[in-house]
């Protein structure tokens, strides 16, 4: 009897009999994804990768959980902004920090990126990165999204979390590569994915020691950003932090084309994917146009690169971890 | 008997019988290195840290191997800029260029940090990093030091070699933190300290992505630094790269003055070293004055600090890992 009891166990953790994508439907993303993951890590296999070589980078914004209506570090922005703007009106200097702070979210649009990074540099700034981490973590904690009311960190995707326990348990080690804020993002991603701050490159403020009159050191964030993480500047990003080339890259908009252009370019199997956002009943559908996420160039040369191109709407059986 | 044979393996290979430093004499250091690292780990102690937070961080030129008569990084650029300068004379465009290639050692050094950049970059430059990787494993396997003659490579502290596996056996992750270029360190420390790239962090050049006419996307270094990881930057460049504070730092000079008083003022248990090369006989014998390696302030303040001060004339029993 204990015996048999001993043989089921084993079989019931067994490889072979469980499913480590159960939110993702039966079709040809899921298993094109399996089939990778087995060739890269069976011995046998003329594809076989070392444990230290398996790399899977991840952009989080839309890839990892949602970015609909804008980055959820922008909101965060946004109400840090208010807030300062609330003490003290004057640092409202320029258009589009009056248009923030009164929530014309059309105008702070229509600045693009130049217009996010002056937002960003007024409010992740004047702060040491400890206080800026526990302040984005109390406002994750207590912030609802503006159309869901569901709170801001429930709004991961299931099938993708399933993917980085899938990864991470054949001996891979996943990373987010993002153009959100680093120290943002950290704030969250262990908690969150199981992802520890070493393993998190982002887009990265100026960041000051100085050590006080009592002679406490302290790392501060000085307002300005000295790297972007973003388009050509994600290979950059991973040959900083990681060193070398991934061998699995997931992404959903233009802004990780290059990521998933110098991973897939690499000798041996390599895997490519983007989160297709085709799901407008439980998130959002939106591709080729729009202020976030654009995903055109992605979507014209993923077949002929051989990329997955994962339609959320049919290949995902469930979207959120605590619903449909 | 096979059960006897069973005992004594695991007698043999138990922490209480196995010394984890049989290269360090007896002594206050080593014992303030074991007591700290049994303290950290017990989960019976006070001081208990968790495996995630167990973050030691080498300075390494200096501190894990040699770094006179002058960092072996510049040893690799005065090669590489006589090979160039060979091909074309015009590259030499300087002062301080035309005194490296004339191997005028003196005029180099009395230019100071900006002399050394200088020469960095021309020489660091105009090629992909994958083949800058080879060129300096190829430099460092036919390379030996001008004093010694020995290969450089085995110019490292067999102490220190000790310190990390003894760190990493007790789940401690062993980081290094170098002014050095972090593409140069890369290109040996797994092989030489066990260190993967994504667990060094270091000076950062400035690094290109492009996509060639054929397709292929390359990352390129072209000259310039955008990251000194060096004094106050050592506490930056850990926060970009591992973002939280190391409970454990070693270094030998005053560039790593900043990373022990950030590591050493955090919270609970916390170990500050310096290696002091007082061994004229056996390595060399250096501190407040020269070119590389100044100790001057933390030699005046590390009793103050409680950061321990090695001897290596007095607390290492071997220096060198094939010799005495």
């Amino acid at each position: 009897m204990r015996h048999f009891v001993f043989t089921a166990a084993l079989l019931a953790a067994g490889p072979c009999l469980a499913d480590p994508l159960p939110s993702w439907n039966d079709g040809a993303s899921k298993s094109a994804i399996i089939a990778f993951v087995e060739s890269v890590t069976d011995p046998a296999s003329p594809d076989y990768v070392t444990p230290a070589d398996r790399i899977a980078t991840f952009d989080n914004d839309g890839t990892l959980w949602a970015e609909q209506p804008l980055y959820f570090q922008f909101l965060f922005a946004f109400d840090r902004l208010r807030k300062l703007a609330a003490e003290d009106e004057s640092i409202l200097t320029s258009d589009v920090l009056r248009a923030a702070n009164a929530g014309d979210l059309e105008t702070v649009a229509a600045a693009g990126e130049a217009g996010l990074l002056e937002i960003q540099s007024v409010t992740h700034a004047g702060m040491t990165v400890d206080e800026f981490l526990a302040e984005s973590r109390q406002w994750l904690a207590t912030t609802q999204h503006p159309d869901t009311g569901k709170p801001l960190v429930t709004m991961t995707y299931q099938p993708m979390l399933e993917l980085l326990s899938y990864l991470r348990d054949e001996d891979f080690t996943t990373w987010i590569v993002s153009g959100g804020g680093i120290d943002f993002i950290r704030s969250f991603a262990d908690d969150t994915y199981g992802i520890p701050p070493w393993q998190v490159v982002g887009t990265e403020a100026n960041t000051v020691y100085a050590v006080g009159e009592d002679g406490t050191p302290t790392l501060s964030k000085e307002g300005g950003v000295t790297f972007i993480d973003d388009k050509e500047g994600k290979p950059v990003g991973i040959m900083r932090h990681i060193g070398q080339r991934p061998i699995f890259a997931a992404g959903n908009s233009d802004g990780d084309f290059a990521m998933l252009e110098w991973t897939t370019a690499g000798d041996g199997a390599r895997f490519g994917l983007i989160v297709h956002h085709t799901d407008a009943e439980r998130e959002f559908a939106y591709d080729r146009e729009g202020h976030v996420g654009v995903l055109d160039r992605g979507l014209d040369e993923a077949a002929g690169r051989g990329w997955v191109l994962v339609d959320m709407a049919n290949d995902w059986r469930r979207v959120w971890p605590d619903g449909e």
